[in-house]
């Protein structure tokens, strides 16, 4: 199955959605129920993730690698689910696919924390990496001069994630390690929005909530970048109208584990003959 | 500091240490107490990382490309550190380096566990991959025919060691929650030896072995491969008789992080100076 490459509308063609593994198919799972009618190609790039253990200069140049294998062959717009590769690469996908449209969870995320916050005390729970590049925090910053973001590496949550452990005693007293310090400054300076920013981690959101607490919104990225994508359609005459979706998955390595795992991220089956490998 | 590749003896080279990230540095620790006469390079693929989720051939192709640019470099042996690597890629590099001395983890680890265990009943503690590979059974069974080896994949444990949780309830109970099929095996069939099969695990040894309890002894295979190192180099005269050892670290991504993490598993300051990013 793999997408036309003939002389088809452009609003026919799928959607490009590129992370570093399977994390990004909780995007695809908001996106696909909000835009049924859509096509999608979905890269994971399994052979080197995690990318959020990286540096962002390899990072930046094995998103360039993914969105050219994309763009070859044929969609009509590219979203970058995986947060450390939106945090980093943007700027350099920007430049060098200069007509395609790109979207990326950092800067969807950021705009509904914005959104969300009355006290504009933000935290965001991310990978080392993402942390690190303190991405989230000038995104944010951007929008909202005075927003205090506060950021919490939380690596345990993408093993947790992929080992299907989302709830239950044990889970939550990881989740209470790294909130901990989060929890103090809802205390003291009063917290009321919390991002995840991993597309691992909304596999988590039950347990993160319960443990945040009321007054805390959760901004989840999947939820927000669908939004972003769906509007970004309609202004662009670009929404697809008739016929039914349908998604084509391609992975760098172990297809097998890749439908394996991603089947609980997609909510739903991944079937292994929709796993076709390539090589970037 | 570069190895020679001058006309020096072969003695004086340095050994190859190979793994897929920092892991391998509890190998080399153990080398180095054992040897501190010895020099090592160590190569840690940080860009890769993990190999434990990724296919045979993925991770074969890499371990080939790693020991190509050790041997370049000029090395009396190679030990590969990476349970992964050693439990896939030992036929491929001994094909293609017919005349470097090669040890794995794998091997060491299995002829370990046979000396320790005396009811024959013995458990793998690994990554997914090494587990699904069934390498330790096999390289168990093929020296005691009757051995009843029992795998368990600790994904969570990676996670933990490098986020440096080794002790403490949290680790406790996610030791608990994988060692507990491996408890009733011990319960109902006599099982009384543990290999901890990732060299990211011997440091949660303390807390591993408090779950097992009593009657179960621990392989540590970053001390069972240095047993055999230390064998080999005498067996074959290559052993350094004088001088104080030295060690070179090269990583394929992040040397800041490599030095920060890599210290926790070297068991002492890793300098950011004594890091080199190379590209294999």
């Amino acid at each position: 199955m793999t997408p036309e490459h003939g002389p088809v509308g452009l609003t026919e063609l799928p959607i490009g959605i590129f992370d570093s593994g399977m994390g990004g198919l909780t995007v695809l799972r908001a996106l696909r129920e909000r835009l049924p009618q859509e096509r999608w190609l979905y890269l994971g790039d399994t052979a080197r993730l995690p990318y959020g253990t990286k540096g962002p200069e390899t990072v930046a140049r094995y998103a360039v690698q993914a969105a050219s294998h994309l763009v070859a062959r044929g969609i009509k717009m590219l979203v970058i689910a995986c947060n450390t590769a939106s945090a980093v690469a943007m700027p350099r996908l920007s430049k060098e696919f200069t007509s395609l449209p790109v979207i990326g969870v950092v800067e969807a995320g950021a705009m509904a924390a914005i959104n969300a916050s009355k006290s504009g005390h933000i935290a965001v729970l991310a990978t080392e990496s993402t942390v690190r590049g303190g991405t989230y925090k000038r995104a944010i910053q951007s929008q909202r001069g005075d927003a205090q973001v506060f950021s919490q590496a939380c690596s345990l949550f993408v093993a947790l994630a992929e080992e299907g452990w989302i709830k239950g005693p044990l889970v939550e007293a990881v989740v209470r390690e790294y909130l901990q310090p989060m929890l103090e400054e809802k205390k003291r300076q009063g917290l009321d929005c919390l991002v995840l920013g991993c597309t691992h981690f909304p596999l988590l959101k039950d347990t993160i909530a319960h443990v945040a607490g009321p007054g805390v919104v959760l901004v989840d990225s999947s939820e927000t970048v669908a939004r972003a994508v769906e509007k970004f359609l309609h202004q662009s005459n670009l929404a697809r109208t008739s016929g039914s979706g349908d998604a084509h998955f391609l992975a760098t390595d172990s297809a097998e584990r890749f439908a394996r795992i991603g089947s609980l991220f997609l909510g739903e089956p991944v079937n292994l003959q929709d796993v076709e490998l390539v090589n970037l």
